[in-house]
């Protein structure tokens, strides 16, 4: 490895030598440019980030469990100091929202209870043994470990957001497993390989105007008879209940098209889904998305009306989480 | 004018003129590119078309009414040779839908009554005298030759499909006049020109995939302040009603959102559009909208359940149309 | 015409508007997006010289002279004070090196007597009365006022230097002909137009990496059987003659292939240029090119071997220029 | 290795693995994209190339010689049968240019001895041992097999004639080496990547309109201190001697400058080249170039005027080539 090049170029690099000589491969056809571009638009903290990295101590991660939590080491394979240091720099990279994570017993304690979620959708999800899979807005990777339990041949996540590629590299540093990659690129600009056997996208598509655009868009990454494991906001009703929120959705911007289930499997339907089911839907609860002492920020209970926690601040029906497998 | 290009060029190359100097020149950045692809793009049809074109009579039309009708000229005003040679010119472009209009008495009977829409749209609408007008989705321009009575700077309708262009200008021959004009782009493919004062848009929303990318186009082209009449399909409903049909809507195709006045308010509102009131809504009659003998297929009829009229043939509530204004 | 636009906006559109309904009107499809790159990419400079435009005062001139001199005016058509202000602002436009210009008996004195060269070449140029005429790297544009001595449809220049520009439009204040027009781009923006009658190209050839593409370039711009006037840098010498100096040449940089005027017409040849002659061949002289109050840098006399005035300081043959005649 | 994808598919995706976490990976951000615009626009040939290609019976050389001739093979490692069969084979894909090619005691007699020129030419070449080698216009790539007798880390030749890239792959059949590759690209399509030690260009320089440009492009794929091998045609005279050719030469169409060494090394400074010197010049003998039965067409002797062989048959000098050497 060139140690004149960063470590971002490192990695992407090891990604490109991954798909060359696979199904994967016409995505080379954009993204080797696509991540000099973004490597060009990063700025001052990205570069930090990056040396911060490299501060982290060589560790030898005496356990690697990842079917029941996302846990590498003990804390007896490493000295008090080093574990002092190692939570040090995970807390540079603040706020922690998916997870939780646990380094050499540190407890990566996130705004998420994101295994709540998987151990409710996994279940439902064909086996990834063997298989090529892709998250879409993965953010920090939490899931993609849990899908890595499963024995797939690839597990890719792409999400734009930096600080969550530094946070996938620094827990990825004590299990460095070739089979597991973050590009900092969106959804939208996969082509259309139509070439990875599972899809999960969860908690993005609320965030797109448009909607329909964006389930075509997951629908081209997939094989044909490949699956989608989609999760987003929505809301009771029947095939044409869809609420558009005003600016702010439970305080969050950019929210638009919140479904009713029903509608979403419209939607899906049109899109050229099949075999459209409901896994999971569960009314996010504050237990389940909580403010700690990883994301110290406002979180769940924040955004409710004090008064009646089945309400947003807005006075929109409190956040409804669906999880809906269909087939490509 | 120079002969030897093409009347498309012609047209063409006279809009360019019209806007240079004005504040619509920056649509000059990407129109003349993009019509010049257009013109490669055309194929057999549209070069005989034009060759038709060419053989319409000259006539000194003896009267112009644009403010209760579409009337250019009398039968007195030519021969009856020269009335069954332009009526068998201009059936050479059928289906003709959106109109009708009377050229030296020959009645061009289209599927629309399109005047029914005019007529109570229209005393809604701010005074087009001296603007700048907008029509996205023009058609065969029946709309455009009304708001053209009410004196305008310029009436510029868009619309991709080359008959459409064609029926414009067979109808131009008999009003040459220079303030209308007829150019073969999608209202996608217009710049950011916050130039125009009024933007008509009927019958196009509901063919958009994403509907909220569509309105914050529509709402690019007007000048801050300027109005934008919207007619689109919508349902019966409250702000969280949206329909989206299955393959087929009233046997049409690419149908996607068709949402409640109240949601269709609120999508406005996320766009940035302020003051918004309906002005209209309608469901459509099969006198409005029905076979003539200038558009011999099916029409309203046809689409409708024969046993319930308020039910399209799939099932669907039967077409309602609703016209929205908005300021930008 | 819209005071809210810029100056270089204004000469621009009103260059669109002279060309959209001509047969340069396929320029369109790539100069007005080319154009508004270049203003996006102009920086504090060209705006403090479009305030120094604005102040000069309004005049009468009683004169236009072009055909033996560029003269606009004379100093009884102006008060003292105003005299004085149009040096100064024309002093702010500094260095002048085409000319010399006369307004109102101000005396542009630049650094070449372009008037010589043009004395010389003229006579050998067809008509150019009624006809579209490129100069490309016109400069300040002297000799396009000479150009329109001879009544021609159209003189456009283009240079993508923005002091020259300025100039232009500054010597323009006081003679706003409409058939003149300067656009800052290079010849190898221009596409293929085949539009051109004569196409005037002095003194760039030498700067160019290819010449042989530039040279089909200027065949592009030329209707079938149109005139090219080609003035550059030679050598003595046969058809296999062609110097390429170092990295200096009379102190310029950027100078590549100074051809003999044999090898030069080789290339025109080659470029599908017929009926080559050479028109006027002249060593430069120090009282053609020299520093003056207008241009107070080094010059001519500087870049000549003190010892020998046949030798560049670098040891070169010292400049002679050729002007080349053909056609397209 | 997946079946479903071309045989020219695989060796791309092939070469993308081998440079994917190397120096050449940024050449990704632009190869693999013309490779499939490269692909969709071959027609029928390409595709019975391909499949000729999977007849060639398996065999395995008993012999691999490169350092004194490339030879694969012996005859008797193989049935006469497969003999005559690998033959025919070869021999669709006729006319042969550049060798000659010993396999399996075929003789593939191509129209030029390259071996002469490569025996002139290497002992003036720095050690390919552990190189990354570029060849530029590498025609069948004989000149690439014999610089994998030094042991180079990587050879690649680019040329964009379909039918060399088949001819390459027809004898690395017999010597499937994963250091040597081909692309079907065009020196101009590699980016600035300043990775490779050393590059041949041969053959070339002739062809191209902008010898500069050309010239810039082959010092931008070396390191700094990386070494040109440079072979062209060239004419006998000093710095400013350049000869360019009427509409042929050589009955040749499309050569442009053919410069004196002298002039060539000037051009070759100018372009940031050092330490420049000349290797080999040589008049091409009509033993070195001539038909054969593997070329059965025209070759130099009929390019040369029958009374005088030091002239083409257009008068022009015959063929004179110089190989210069240089350093980035």
């Amino acid at each position: 490895m060139n140690s004149n090049i960063s470590l971002a170029e490192q990695w992407f690099r090891s990604f490109y030598q991954t798909i060359a000589n696979t199904d994967l491969s016409p995505w080379l056809q954009v993204l080797p440019a696509q991540l000099a571009d973004w490597q060009k638009n990063q700025h001052g903290d990205f570069a930090k980030w990056q040396r911060l990295l490299a501060k982290f101590p060589s560790t030898e991660p005496s356990v690697v469990e990842l079917a029941e939590a996302v846990r590498f080491g003990n804390a007896t394979d490493i000295s008090d100091y080093q574990q002092k240091q190692i939570e040090g720099l995970l807390r540079q990279f603040m706020p922690w929202r998916k997870g939780p994570f646990f380094v050499h017993d540190i407890h990566v304690d996130t705004e998420w209870r994101s295994d709540w979620k998987w151990d409710r959708v996994s279940p439902h999800i064909d086996s990834l043994a063997g298989k090529k899979v892709l998250d879409v807005g993965c953010g920090s990777g939490y899931h993609m470990w849990r899908m890595l339990a499963q024995q797939p041949e690839l597990v890719v996540g792409v999400d734009p957001t930096a600080l969550f590629l530094i946070q996938f590299q620094a827990i990825k540093k004590f299990n460095p497993d070739p089979r597991i990659h973050f590009l900092p690129v969106g959804g939208e600009d996969i082509p259309t390989l139509k070439a990875f056997d599972t899809t999960f996208c969860m908690g993005v598509l609320y965030h797109r105007r448009s909607p329909v655009d964006f389930l075509h868009q997951l629908r081209s990454h997939l094989k044909p008879g490949g699956q989608l494991v989609l999760e987003t906001l929505v809301v009771e009703g029947d095939a044409t209940t869809v609420l558009m929120p005003g600016e702010r959705y439970a305080q969050m911007r950019n929210v638009w098209f919140i479904p009713s289930t029903a509608a979403l499997t419209v939607w899906l339907e049109r899109c050229g889904f099949k075999n459209i089911r409901v896994a999971d839907i569960d009314q996010t609860s504050t237990d389940e998305q909580r403010s700690t002492d990883w994301m110290t920020g406002q979180s769940l209970a924040d955004f409710l009306d004090p008064t009646n926690p089945n309400l947003t601040v807005e006075g929109y029906p409190a956040p409804l989480r669906a999880t809906l497998i269909a087939e490509a």
